[in-house]
């Protein structure tokens, strides 16, 4: 382990905090990286992001545009992608207990990326993890955040090499895997960071408190509260947003302390195995064991995440996935904090528009997105059977689908331009589901095969509109249910009350993580705004510009809210951070 | 249900919090308890929990003196518990779903109450509380704050009668069930809503969103988020201090608008009645649906508990009793957010200290308090087989414990006093294990009965301090459980380091709420500092006045770390408040 400083802090508060944990840890001193140098770094941008989570405003760390990668950054990070493939991935090669060098990943682009990655024997590590935890602990909160906020810098400069580990075990188009896959995600990591760092000062490091006692004379105490961490945090993670999905839990846990073993999903190990590495460099670096951060890969079928799961040691999991599995560990791994982020289905409720053109557009782009395969993507559109009016005139139900089935083909219509918006598919499962939708309703648009420009085996597919009355007795079981990836059913419905009645059965009883509304009418507003506030899902309302209800922004908006079966949590609100520590309390005579 | 105002509020934030709820519910407006009145009544007390809770300097609402209650305050309190006797609780007669009145209550002090309580039809009851809640919901965080206060208020001016309830159900003397029970509470209570107040209203009400697109000019998005509740609370009471221990719970699910359910222990039902009926009046004064609070008394060796614990309506339960059946809830109820105060082993470590005097004096009280009935009364105290330094010379292992026990007998010598500091004995268990400590060890200090002034049939036992060696093998099996009562261990180990060991084991496999430490050696305290920052329990050092270590003052010291088995959360940090509401975000186009 390397040598370096973790003790320089710049606010009075942050001083005390140290001294309360080196009065049980021990301050080091020495070359590396300096807590002055991460705090120089870095001490601005937490302060920024500290405050933009308070005022919900547009802010960002990291630039989402390719060209402030440079210009050749997307051919380096190409190369250095496959510079990766075909081997060992060396960099984990110092990660204690590795007893095997499981790989296996396939690009939904047609090839094997031929990588093993360390598969462990808990026995070994996980006591290692914990053995790396007092040193951090006593680090305090400021010099564990400046810590994440330098892995997220080092993530950053390496965004074009993540973007393609992304890309092609995700299916990601190239644009999105940038974005999504690097200064998104690193802004969602960043989030996390500045909530548990408020998190872990909103009480006093110290405090003195004094009684009256009349003639007495005060009870008089001086108090510490120092945060100290619960255990060893285990993330699990996604195949189709390892990074975006993966980096609030890992970045909440670590800035609060715990040392974080990441289970990447078998498909996706690649973009969290570098996303380890950054985090085991910086760390071992600024001075810390850098085994507080470290990666379990599993073998075939081993249900290693099942296994890590159930640990006593592990007192917090994060997990995005499937929700029969989420509500597995729901369920059983009951000796530990678990925040889900688990499947729903998305509603639009079309009423009315003022924005006829516009609400196609934004709809036909909602759905093609990474074709479907996001968890805030809509599913079911449910339209009035009796038609809508616009701002074009009234329309018909028929009209209404044949005009959004048109608006996404012509989206679609251009190969190369269809393969960056819809990416690949990420798997035999969303294939299948695509292959099948036709015997699940009237099909409105059927999904075509797109040839990818760059890559021959790429499975890119373009979406299933369907058809559907919520009259027939068959409908609601293919409505009523997730239909992951590339699929869409256009619900003919009574009105809109009855679809606003819809809308509330399908959150409390499939969940949703975001839910689309479009009505000029105050009282269908009132009603729909009324059904997200009873069934505690995020509403928005009468997009038909650039922002798309499958997108959420970091330091603003809230992804999940935590109340309704999709998700348990929400990134990042106070309560996705302030229960991965705890305080202690420390009392003497003043 | 009666009319009211519930709109009113005083700062920017949340008139626009109220704004956001009128649009989905709706504004009230009429005679009764108006929105004004509860903020001129509230406000400031309000504002200044709030900075309390952050500065953790001394600050109490409601005054702990009896003389603050009226010269004839006790015996008017007196006279309205004598009132209640003997017949049901009427003031819950309006309660929808009762099909029974059980009772069975019996004063520790030797005598039946005979009163009985609502016993509820849960597919009455239940849906009846669901449906008061979307108003609540609607009326916003400051106004819920506001009225909660003004229900904290109107016990506080019950103070004697709740006093009276107090002692009559858990034995507490009536010096201590007027603090603990009346103002203390009423404190933990206050600090439960602030906390919950200012965490609903960290984000803002309503925030703009405007992210540049270069040439193309901004997206620019509105957003609100509202803080809902999660469902139906059910409060779990306990024996000995049902209402300590049941507001910071209560307060907090109601506060964030959860209705709760309050399921008294059945030895202890008429302090949560009295409760229960004010947060009722109140809340229909105010223009809202009473049936936000109801009391769920039990039919005898029924289990209501468990009943109620695994119903899909129960979204959040607080629970204070026995580990068993606290872990019964966080293994089984994972339909609701569980926080639970189970048991514990107290330790304090005896290394050395500067005023020998004062420390015994300071353990004997603690020890004696309501007859070591607190779940944060030291159990074992841990002592150096050589005998520790002190200002009054070396004294050995044998000459602390007898100076110990000797400083007992004083305290408790006289009758009065001992039985206004004792207390009587909570229930037949407490008094089985005093009947069956002798067996366990050496006695030092036998318990003696207490003949009580007033009650000749009450059961008051001063307690056992028995011996014990750490290198007996059959000693571990005495000490190293929780005996629960005035039963204290006085065990010899090798040294301050095997005291801090034992600690260390005693805290990660029994749990703990408190921990004492007496030192004056800076390389012990860093060893306890660093045992209780590892294991997760609070720390109280060198206390020899007038501050003892089973005292907590809210607003300042955590009751609870959560971190330890003794309880999975604390009295009242954000984690206790932050997961029982969840943000709903809505957004518009600007």
């Amino acid at each position: 382990m390397n040598t370096a400083v973790n003790t320089a802090v710049n606010t009075a508060d942050e001083t005390a905090q140290e001294s309360a944990a080196g009065a049980a840890g021990k301050a080091r001193t020495g070359a590396g990286l300096t807590a002055e140098t991460l705090a120089e770094r870095h001490r601005q941008t937490l302060d920024d992001a500290v405050a933009a989570v308070r005022s919900r405003a547009y802010w960002s760390a990291y630039p989402e545009s390719p060209k402030a990668y440079g210009e050749d950054g997307a051919a380096r990070g190409r190369a250095a992608f496959e510079s990766l493939r075909g081997g060992r991935f060396r960099a984990l090669a110092d990660q204690p207990g590795t007893d095997g060098w499981p790989g296996g990943e396939e690009s939904p682009y047609g090839f094997a990326l031929e990588i093993g990655y360390p598969h462990p024997d808990p026995e070994v590590l996980l006591p290692a993890m914990r053995a790396a935890s007092a040193g951090w602990r006593a680090a305090g909160p400021a010099v564990r955040a400046l810590v994440c906020l330098e892995i997220l810098a080092r993530l950053n400069e390496r965004t074009m090499e993540i973007a393609h580990a992304v890309m092609h075990t995700t299916g990601q188009a190239f644009g999105m895997a940038v974005q999504a896959g690097g200064p998104h995600a690193q802004d969602r990591g960043l989030e996390a960071v500045a909530c548990a760092f408020a998190e872990q000062t909103r009480l006093p490091a110290r405090a003195g408190w004094s009684k009256p006692q009349g003639r007495r004379g005060a009870l008089e105490l001086h108090k510490e509260f120092v945060p100290v961490p619960r255990g060893i945090a285990l993330l699990i993670g996604c195949n189709t947003f390892p990074t975006w999905n993966g980096y609030p839990g890992l970045f909440a846990s670590l800035a609060t302390g715990n040392p974080v073993l990441v289970k990447p999903h078998p498909r996706a190990v690649l973009p969290l195995a570098l996303t380890v590495a950054a985090a085991r460099e910086t760390l071992a670096e600024a001075g810390f064991d850098p085994n507080l951060v470290a990666l379990a890969a599993e073998l075939p079928g081993e249900g290693l995440a099942k296994e890590l799961a159930l640990r006593p040691e592990v007192r917090i999991i994060d997990y995005t996935g499937s929700s029969a599995f989420g509500e597995w560990l729901e369920r059983h791994a009951v000796q530990a904090r678990v925040y889900t982020e688990k499947s729903g289905v998305n509603t639009v409720v079309i009423d009315s528009t003022g924005d006829y053109q516009g609400m196609l557009a934004n709809l036909a782009f909602s759905l093609s997105l990474y074709s479907g395969q996001m968890c805030t993507t809509p599913q079911n559109l449910l339209i009035p059977r009796g038609g809508i009016t616009t701002d074009a005139g009234p329309k018909s139900y028929e009209e209404v689908v044949a005009d959004l089935a048109a608006a996404m083909r012509k989206l679609l219509a251009d190969d190369a331009r269809a393969g960056a918006l819809l990416g690949a598919v990420v798997g035999p499962g969303v294939l299948e589901r695509v292959a099948g939708a036709p015997a699940l309703g009237e099909v409105a648009l059927a999904s075509r095969a797109v040839a990818h420009p760059e890559f021959p085996g790429a499975t890119v597919r373009t979406p299933v509109l369907l058809k559907l009355d919520a009259a027939a007795p068959e409908a609601e079981e293919a409505y009523h249910r997730e239909c992951f990836g590339p699929v869409a059913f256009a619900v003919a419905v009574d009105s809109a009350e009855h679809a606003v009645a819809l809308l509330r059965r399908t959150i409390a009883e499939q969940g949703a993580m975001t839910v689309g509304g479009y009505t000029t009418s105050p009282e269908v507003e009132r009603q729909l705004v009324e059904a997200c506030l009873a069934e505690c899902a995020h509403l928005s309302l009468n997009l038909t510009g650039g922002v798309y209800v499958n997108q959420t922004a970091a330091f603003s908006d809230l992804h999940g809210s935590g109340g309704n079966p999709a998700a348990n949590a929400a990134y990042t609100d106070a309560a996705f951070v302030a229960d991965r520590f705890r305080f202690v309390e420390i009392r003497r005579p003043a």
